[in-house]
């Protein structure tokens, strides 16, 4: 697929068929996602692929309301034939070789370096046929508890990913001109 | 270009060519960032296109030092025809409706949405013959000043983007093995 067809034709899908997805398709997808670049190559990005059916359950439980209501990702979670878990490993990204934190980003550029590695995953799902939806309003550190992730590693993000079983349009985006300028901000 | 070339042929590269980039490629990468999905759609990123030189000179200023010695990046900042500021608008990315700060990356989400719509940008630029390098390790605060970007904005990266003028390498990426797991965190 054209890497333009990919990026434009990409949409956050949340009701998946139940088809199984094999080996294959999600190794395609991890490897894309260690190809992204990341701060000073030192690649904090981390995956858990879970098809416990147990496990995507009790990670549902740990997504927020919208609203007032159900998070509209809880289903997504619960019933996606896989769920994504991308992890971030602690004190790598965004430090200078002695350690001080070197960048006004305190130590959360982890959060750039998972999304570098997210974009080309999300990409490299749509090509091979299955969609996804970016899940952030969660309780990360229950979601660590149940996946027994240690201590300096972060949950960033709940990547349902399956064979979609609906269509969407695009949401409105902002213009090139209102989201851009030349030489100076504005 | 196919996605998964992109993906895996993109490199940094600090030495361009001294060629202009036409603006119609320019909008191509930032027409690529800004389909990137973002935080409830709210799209923080905006991106300030530098091509005055004395502005480029100004924030390779604010590149600080790698190991004691001189950020290897800065030259690219210095020399590359167009150099892509990435910036995030605050207060919009990581919040809920009510704005309260909904995930524990407290008000550092825009990282992420930044990471997803800069994968966008790089993957593109590679894909229209253009090459970059991403750069973060710099005085955002400062590069904030010269840019005139406002209160509510944050710097998030520079990114030197031209026709590159050297071949490199892929550096070593560990193995999916090494950053996934089925099920648990290990």
């Amino acid at each position: 697929m054209d890497v333009f067809e990919a990026i434009k034709g990409r949409r956050s899908i949340r009701r998946y068929k139940t088809d199984d997805v094999p080996e294959e398709k999600i190794n395609a997808v991890l490897d894309a996602a260690r190809w992204a670049p990341s701060w000073k190559n030192t690649q904090c990005s981390r995956f858990v692929v879970v098809r416990d059916k147990d496990t995507k359950l009790k990670l549902a439980d740990t997504l927020g309301g919208v609203r007032g209501g159900a998070n509209p990702s809880a289903d997504a979670v619960k019933n996606a034939p896989v769920l994504i878990v991308i992890c971030a490993k602690m004190g790598r990204s965004g430090y200078d070789d002695d350690r001080k934190i070197a960048t006004d980003k305190g130590d959360y550029w982890y959060m750039f370096d998972t999304g570098l590695a997210a974009q080309n995953l999300m990409l490299a799902a749509h090509a091979v046929g299955l969609a996804s939806v970016p899940a952030g309003l969660f309780d990360a550190p229950k979601a660590a508890e149940i996946l027994g992730v240690p201590a300096d590693v972060r949950v960033v993000m709940l990547l349902p990913l399956g064979y979609p079983d609906e269509e969407r349009a695009a949401p409105p985006r902002k213009g090139i001109a209102e989201i851009s300028s030349l030489d100076r901000y504005k």
